[in-house]
């Protein structure tokens, strides 16, 4: 994914020479906390965030380019950077969003860690389930039944759960991502869960197939 | 994992009747463009953004009683609640940040955007040979080099990608879990791969048992 899959393309920006009583109007009708300054051609020139708005309201500031951060100070990204380059810049420097620039230096977007949020949370909220009904698929000659006893036996011998299929069944539909990862104590372990679940149905079959 | 475990702690607070210009100077200072308004006893009386502030300060409001939102409409959450519904609640509401009650309804903590971001973002930065090092272990009796080699095999199969053992370890070294979902197109597909790579190694295993 790229940074330009996520970036917000509504951006709302102001220019150098209008005031600063107009900037906070604009930010606070839009809901935007920190707003790009552009010159007449779109450049990014300066960056405000309302911390300068009320600042220069407090000190009688009257013009954008009083209160802005000059373009050397401010954090960007190029539209064709992976997406999660965003990511690590805004986690990195502590923002709350960073403008994007395209290969002539125009501002083209801004990704927000609000957006970020949305898509990150999104995975998290993938349901267990789906995950299972892909195995399903994917371990031919396993039916769903055979699955769930197998996925109670493995958490039966890795957590000493007394759990049968149906509790499995019932619980997976319930869960998401998010909260498996939490539970089983990380992503690897996760992970590793399910693929003895594989091993145990690969074994089941196998035998069956002898007899 | 739970809310008190990604909240902030340190967060500030203001008083009713406090000056906006107080409020606004704080919020400057500690860099936060929300905070939470409480009595004496830290109960949640309010909540003010920078919008409320630069409004306040444009129309010569004095205090932050005047500026705020009421306790009625705002959203919180309870330290005791699943972090993702903090998650959930932010991504809904289209927040910034969410005051975290305790059972007295005394304000314990702030979730803000930034902090979920840095929390989701851990497990988006997990290299994927971590997840291949925890299949190793648990695959007993079958090598690195045949779990590279059917990871290889399995990776031709499904993109038609002429890669080889050697290339393939490269890169898993090199990704993380976050490029290799996006990179596969979702979170089951990742799953389903590994899951098919487990199968072959195993198959091979017991064919070599066979002989």
């Amino acid at each position: 994914m790229k940074v330009k899959e996520i970036m917000d393309k509504e951006f709302i920006s102001v220019l150098e020479d209008q005031s600063v009583e107009e900037a906070a109007v604009i930010m606070e009708n839009r809901k935007k906390f920190t707003t790009p300054v552009v010159d007449e051609d779109k450049r990014l020139v300066g960056w405000i965030t309302s911390f300068n708005v009320t600042k220069g309201l407090r000190e009688g500031k009257h013009k954008v380019s009083e209160i802005m951060h000059s373009k050397d100070n401010i954090v960007h990204v190029h539209e064709n950077n992976p997406a999660r380059l965003a990511v690590l810049e805004i986690s990195h420097h502590k923002l709350i969003s960073v403008p994007v620039l395209n290969n002539e230096g125009i501002l083209v977007g801004v990704v927000r860690t609000f957006d970020i949020v949305q898509t990150l949370s999104k995975m998290y909220e993938v349901k267990v389930y789906k995950i299972f009904k892909a195995m399903e698929q994917e371990l031919k000659g396993v039916s769903w039944d055979e699955l769930m006893e197998a996925s109670a036996i493995v958490t039966r011998r890795r957590t000493g759960e007394m759990v049968t299929a149906e509790e499995y069944e019932f619980r997976i539909k319930e869960a998401t991502f998010g909260e498996a990862i939490w539970s089983t104590g990380g992503l690897e372990k996760f992970f590793v869960g399910l693929i003895a679940i594989g091993q145990l149905v690969t074994a089941k079959k196998v035998a069956r197939a002898r007899k």
